[in-house]
């Protein structure tokens, strides 16, 4: 790890003490979001020291132009950049004419910032001696409602602690923001119109090219005593519009200004409607107040914990990683509308420009899919369904034909968007995922019906794309699958990467049992779907002889399948043997050295194995995790979660609980030294599944939940809850205890250790 | 092909008719270049048209910020822009106040382009209508002098054909020029100064960041029926300066405006001395006045090609195609500054930016060797030794350590200047080839002196970088190579590629050779080396284990050596039953399609058989070409030429002289699609190469000059001159008559077909 200042708590991110060389990890950790819009803890009043400024909306992004040194055919003209929005929470503060900024105060004290996970909101409170040697004392609350979805609060109380003085308060808007990352000074935003009417104001602009017409509104109000004091137009510039509140306060007296802002978007109303709709919320939020609207927080919180929560019992850092995985998950996905996604930084950062990667399918629907309504995830799935079209033209820009879909390696909008031809054109791995997906929720929720109405679309597609890029080999006699690049990003432009060759295997079984389940049981969607996609008898049989003829590469001499042609030409140095110094491999090493070395980036063999455990007896699963593990550096957020759950599901609990607490406190601790740039979103739902499927080991076996319990020496008891088919089961595991509960009215199956138990409402079942 | 405008002449190339689409293209053909600077063929006057305005000057480069979507550790921090610098040669033209611009004219006749590459000078002509209806006939001829090479020179015509009328010339200076490729709207050149005195004019502009300080200079006068007419000073702002001679003419007499003009450059000359040394080249050329300075011009092309000439009989458009060749040779590296080298677009275009690539050492140095003094070449040698210290920095970035050297793909400098992984990182034989020009070098001119004085050090830098590069395959009991790109750019990545392994090899035999001879013969520079590079026997020893027990893929199955490991499983369908319409894949097919397929974008193992023809034998090369040349694309200006002389050789004529038309003819028939980005100059060697090698089948054996002459069907004879350790060998080859002449004093022997030959001074040798 790189950092420890987090102060251990059960419910809350906590740092003590201002360091101005923290600012931005901060601002990354205490990220607030509601799912419609996020945004980093960047402060209210003017920092001019080092900060990274980012506040964004859900499904407004830029497609910039790609830009490379040497143009590969096949590239996609754009990549959309997360875009910085308009800026609506900033407030300058004078004292006596001096503004308050916590890089030119004489001495900050007593700073605080807290995240309460429990309730959704973020404080922070400190003393300062500005240059003028006024002492000030500041609360600030802030949080971005879930029950008005484009509304944030902020609550900015001062006081004066050494001398009666003038405080002016400015609240303001900004659209003149960059993005960090912005390396060709582009223009992202066009400002359109910049108004303001009595204590409320707005500024109109759209996206440069997408054209996502916004309204960035606030209102202020400033109390003091009890008494409201009003305010004026302060500035308005094309860009910037404040208003200004002026207050003479007694030594000792509190005023406090409290802002309500935020965006509304053409996303969701009418392009002309959208001050008149920032008027209706602001009317709404002022009609609740801050303490009311507050209130619905603490509820709707209540209400999300209340279906999500892990319990941890005897291991307080523990506890707080994994709330805050699952915290950060909430803030970024409620899957409330089938047109978002989960950014991999949601909404923290800019980085991987785009908000769909196949992380959505391999970690987050597991995790949605039990934790909230089944309804989430099929709109999940949906979105890829609504993309298929795209996926189909991805597929034809790189040479295939007959409706071959290959799904982008990262998207915005079904396009693909991302510029380096070893992923973009051959990370093919992530179209497996996609039919997993698929798979795992019929698996999970038995609910079949998604796949006669839309999955089996999606699998034809997916089918079809891995039957053409497959070739034959005559000198092996079987199908190959050249140039790819794995999930294992260290290895690129491959031949027979065992991954990607058995998912490709098994997406077209997987593919030609639906169409005869979907055939026999859906004979309305299967004329449909035949219709719609012109598949006939001989392109299955062809596909078939591609599945049945799956080459893999496999070393008789290790008794392991190889990761891909070759591996074992390597230099075949374990990481354990490795100078520290020489870590992490990312930074220290030049790209072709990191390539022709067997270092794993994250989990490749093994997240076949994971995918498919059912396919392989335990003894197998050993001998490759063995085998591939101490290769493995974890230089990806998605990779110890893997490792965690089946180091745990081999008995070695003390590995496992390493793993655990790497993936689950990686932006807490810091441990990729980049926590700055933003939260590592997707992954923290690697972390859920290291807790419910690697120490609880759960799996659904032939539509039975199954659990096979272990818990780290470290912790005296861990429980956590699942939906599964409409039943919330409860699950608390001890050292010495093993309890289950059902929440629901019906009654259900499980297996425990693979022994059956009935499990009735109200009655807790201890199993031993 | 994909043009055919240009008219077929011994000596010209010749453009007849004006057409707006082909006048990028032209621009390109039509180049002149003086080995010091060099322009493409842009018009004197404005022209509104498309056109791609370039004027170059030797060694003059801006280093462009390397800017990739995703960055990867090693990447060089920049990549060498070749920059398009002032304008010199601009002349605005007014006849009765109305522009002179062909894009306008009411009417274009007669026009005419001509580079005359016996006498180094390019002239156009035409009649136009202008928009106010004035008839004008014009002819301009231009020139780089050979004799003074900061000098350019320009004679201007022009007569009214159905008026009297007035002329203005408004002849300029211009440093607020763009390039092409500069996407990012960065500005390459800072004018610090612009002055005039009398006819002359200056502008003082440096490069930015490399701070090349330039002076851009001209004269100009005019000169109507004898009489010379005074100009004035017209315009002078931050970045132009014009003249204005304005002059009222009747109808049908000449007005002609000679201008001079070029560059003066802070390499040559002390940086504040730059206005006074364009003054002192100005003051040569007018002492010599243009007719004398194209005199001169005339003498000294005269004298390269009294040396370098070709000539062919019977086939003018193979006679025009290899003159064009080699006159553009000349044009761009006269072998007169070791700083200089050879860019493949040399002075007319801006891809590729960087002027050294392996084309200099695989392709050039045969050509120069042959048909300069030995010194040209040994130069060439020499820039290679002056930058084995950067090489030894680059490979540093890339990890290598105890002064291992890795060349770089593209430089200007030494330094690394390309920024594709797959090419920077991996492309890494052209380490091979930089030892192989050594090995060449010293096989052609027989002297060794350069290696013990320079050649040692640079081989035994790249012998500590194979070694270092391979590593230790227990599986194959084996050292492999892993991670490269060969020749064949259309594999990335691949492992074993055949030729680097073989290349790798053959650098550390002839490295540990040479220190053998070295120790031997060169105490005191053995000495000097030891101390210097810190060489000991054990790491000798320990180069060696890796030249003994090298891999090499292998095919029991085709009895030929595989490109690179996995060659066979791909779907290996020939290039001939590929749709016509698939071509040229690297515009057709995306990036991931190319790389899995078998199509050879340029020699590959072939390339290996062409540097070590002598170590297999006859039966083997005819088996590699029968197996390799059906996938071949020849999708690179450097392959048609190793597959004319490997066909030469195996006795195929139809099949040498299709590759010799392709490569003779690349630009003049625009083969590639792209003539207009300007010239592929570094594989006009190979083409010199496809006759005197291939048809002439030249060789050294045994420090004795061989032949073995075949003639295509299409001629009736061809004849060409080698210097050969200070003879000069005529040789001519007709079907039926084969002789050679010695030009110098003393007599040598020569092979002709396996049979010893004296040749004589002034005695013609008839074989058979």
């Amino acid at each position: 790890m790189n950092q420890d200042y987090i102060r251990p708590n059960e419910w809350s991110i906590i740092e003590e003490g201002f360091d101005a060389e923290r600012v931005k990890s901060s601002e990354s950790l205490f990220s607030i979001g509601n799912g419609a819009m996020g945004q980093r803890a960047n402060f209210e009043e003017t920092y001019s020291g080092e900060t990274f400024q980012g506040s964004y909306i859900a499904g407004v992004y830029y497609p910039d132009k790609t830009r490379v040194g040497w143009w590969k055919n096949g590239y996609p003209e754009y990549f959309a950049k997360v875009l910085n929005a308009p800026n609506w929470i900033g407030i300058k503060v004078l004292v006596n004419g001096t503004e308050l900024d916590l890089a030119t105060c004489k001495k900050v004290s007593v700073f605080k910032r807290e995240l309460n996970m429990l309730e959704g909101w973020y404080k922070r409170s400190f003393e300062a001696v500005l240059p003028n040697d006024a002492q000030v004392e500041v609360h600030i609350t802030r949080f971005l409602s879930l029950e008005l979805d484009e509304v944030g609060a902020i609550s900015f109380d001062i006081s004066l602690k050494n001398m009666d003085g003038e405080v002016t308060f400015i609240p303001y808007l900004d659209s003149g923001i960059t993005n960090e990352d912005s390396n060709w000074d582009d223009k992202f935003w066009n400002t359109t119109k910049v108004s303001s009417s009595g204590n409320r104001a707005f500024i109109e602009a759209h996206t440069m090219k997408t054209h996502f017409k916004t309204c960035t509104f606030m209102q202020a109000s400033l109390d003091y005593k009890g008494v409201s004091i009003p305010g004026t137009l302060e500035t308005s510039t094309d860009t910037f519009v404040s208003l200004q509140f002026s207050q003479k306060v007694l030594k000792g007296e509190k005023l406090t200004l409290t802002k309500f802002g935020g965006y509304t978007v053409s996303r969701n109303h009418p392009e002309d409607a959208l001050v008149d709709a920032a008027n209706e919320a602001l009317d709404k939020a002022t009609n609740l107040g801050f303490e009311n609207l507050l209130e619905k927080q603490k509820e709707a919180w209540a209400r999300i914990w209340e279906m999500s929560d892990i319990n941890i019992q005897g291991d307080i850092k523990a506890q707080q990683g994994i709330r805050f995985n699952i915290f950060q998950l909430n803030q970024t996905y409620l899957g409330t509308d089938s047109r978002l996604n989960i950014g991999p930084k949601g909404f923290t950062g800019e980085k991987y420009g785009g908000s769909t990667y196949w992380d959505t399918e391999a970690y987050c629907i597991p995790f949605y899919m039990a934790t909230k309504d089944e309804m989430v995830a099929r709109k999940l799935l949906k979105y890829r369904y609504n993309h298929l079209e795209k996926a189909i033209e991805n597929a034809e820009k790189l040479g295939f034909t007959n409706g071959a879909a290959l799904y982008p390696m990262v998207t915005m909008n079904g396009e693909e968007c991302h510029n380096e031809w070893e992923i973009t054109f051959e990370e093919i791995h992530r179209n497996g995922a996609i039919a997993f997906a698929i798979y795992n929720y019929y698996r999970y929720t038995g609910d079949y019906s998604y796949i006669p109405e839309m999955g089996l679309e999606v699998l034809i597609g997916i089918a079809r794309f891995w039957h053409q890029r497959a070739n034959f080999s005559t000198l092996r006699n079987k199908f190959v699958i050249l140039g790819v690049t794995g999930p294992n990003e260290y290895e690129n432009n491959v031949n027979n990467n065992w991954y990607t060759n058995y998912l490709a295997q098994w997406c077209i079984q997987f593919a030609l049992e639906q169409l005869t389940k979907v055939k026999e049981g859906y004979p309305e969607d299967y004329k449909r779907i035949m219709g719609k996609t012109n598949l006939t008898p001989t392109e299955c049989d062809a596909w078939k002889k591609v599945a049945d003829s799956m080459y893999f590469p496999y070393s008789e001499e290790y008794g392991v399948y190889l990761q891909q042609d070759g591996f074992l030409d390597k230099d075949l140095v374990k990481v354990s043997d490795l100078e520290r110094s020489e870590r992490p491999i990312n930074q220290k090493w030049s790209w072709d050295r990191i390539l022709r070395s067997p270092y794993i980036k994250q989990a490749d063999v093994l997240q076949g194995f994971y995918f498919f455990e059912d396919h392989f007896t335990t003894d197998e699963l050993e001998k490759h995790f063995d085998f591939y593990e101490p290769f493995t550096v974890h230089e990806s957020s998605l990779s110890p979660c893997v490792h965690s759950i089946q180091a745990a599901k081999l008995g070695r609990m003390e590995q496992a609980y390493t793993f655990y607490l790497r993936t689950s406190r990686l932006d807490l601790d810091d441990y990729n030294k980049e926590v700055e740039e933003g939260l590592h979103i997707t992954s923290m739902a690697g972390t859920w599944m290291s807790i419910v499927e690697g120490f609880g080991g759960m799996r659904v076996v032939n539509d039975t939940l199954s659990f096979e319990p272990r818990i780290p020496k470290q912790w005296d008891a861990y429980s956590f809850k699942v939906n599964f088919r409409n039943r919330i089961i409860k699950v608390k595991v001890a050292s010495n205890e093993l309890t289950f509960e059902l929440n629901g009215d019906n009654g259900i199956s499980i297996l425990v250790r693979g022994k059956a138990h009935e499990l009735l409402p109200k009655m807790p079942l201890n199993v031993n």
